[in-house]
């Protein structure tokens, strides 16, 4: 009973959410326009705004899902989680548009501000970070919240570099090599010798090259 | 013979630079045009083109100014000069519009994609790991190259988060924890211990409040 319209809805809000997305990834916040992301989406302004008030409302919703196109895929904890989370999202972000754009406008000055994506990323961080903590994996002095906002900035800067440098094919190693400096001095050594920093953590789907259509 | 005029034309691309580097801080790349930066400087347009091609060629100055406004402060070397360098940046973000703009238009994906002033910036952190390097201050394995970049990653998605957050009032704090996480994985622990990280590295002039007209 309104199951099927129900689920027509949550297809539709999806639809134009992705499309949304492609079109802030390619034109940025100021150059998508509704209508091209409606003829993108095959959807009615109707339907737009059922789901989403306004371009700012869109664009907030693109910002705010940057963690479901990663979190969902992974079982580690403590801080292997951590640095499997970089290691997915490293490869992520040459593929998957919601992301993209989520990182698109998080990082322009728009005139957004919204910090919610940062905040989120870091609790994410800080949630592995508190994980490793009780498992005795953090040398004393560390802080997790500190190292997780620290590891979102980091995170931050380097997709920006890498994008710069090699439209950020190289994002898989600048990922190792952050971890690689960073984990000697947070980690005690023996989770220092265990933990495993490589692209091979990621799932090999996604790490074949995108396809044409993606 | 000449001098005047030489240093007239100095002053004036000069002014043209500030007065470009104002209107890219507040109106981003897309949003700055050619008059207002014009009326600003109270150049005209033939004296811009005498010094610069185009919009684009003004912002690529501005853009690769940016370590022009910290490096000429500093007298310390190795390590401790590295970590200067991101004191002073943290303070200097706060004010100086010609930082703040290359700052702007080096991280909007504006399609300039010029990696030059990453690149500057990489360059001037690996000449003081170098050195750092040559005076037994790092740890073993630690590789300049690598580490000079993931500074410019770091320092470049801090201020973004600093921005989001807090308008960059909380850079220096945020430039204090990154060295506290970073240095005991890449010092050896006598320079962890010697190696001063703290606000009271920058000169107290810079450290002031910006004054209205800045």
């Amino acid at each position: 009973m309104g199951r099927p319209k129900q689920e027509r809805a949550v297809q539709t809000r999806e639809a134009i959410l992705r499309a949304a997305a492609e079109v802030f990834d390619e034109y940025g916040y100021a150059g998508a326009s509704i209508n091209r992301i409606l003829e993108r989406a095959g959807a009615t302004a109707g339907a737009m705004y059922f789901h989403f008030k306004s371009k700012e409302d869109l664009a907030r919703a693109v910002m705010n899902a940057q963690p479901e196109t990663i979190v969902p895929l992974l079982e580690s904890e403590g801080l292997q989680r951590m640095v499997d989370i970089t290691m997915i999202w490293s490869f992520q972000l040459q593929r998957d548009p919601l992301l993209r754009a989520g990182v698109r406008l998080a990082t322009e000055q728009t005139g957004l501000q919204d910090a919610t994506s940062y905040v989120e990323w870091a609790q994410i961080m800080r949630d592995c970070l508190n994980v490793a903590r009780e498992k005795g994996e953090l040398q004393a002095g560390v802080d997790p919240h500190e190292m997780a906002e620290f590891a979102v900035e980091a995170c931050t800067g380097m997709q920006i570099y890498s994008s710069v440098v090699s439209g950020r094919t190289d994002l898989p190693e600048r990922a190792v090599r952050m971890w690689r400096l960073l984990l000697p001095g947070i980690a005690v050594p023996a989770v220092v010798a265990r933990t495993e920093v490589s692209p091979a953590r990621v799932p090999a789907a996604l790490r074949a090259e995108p396809g044409p259509a993606a």
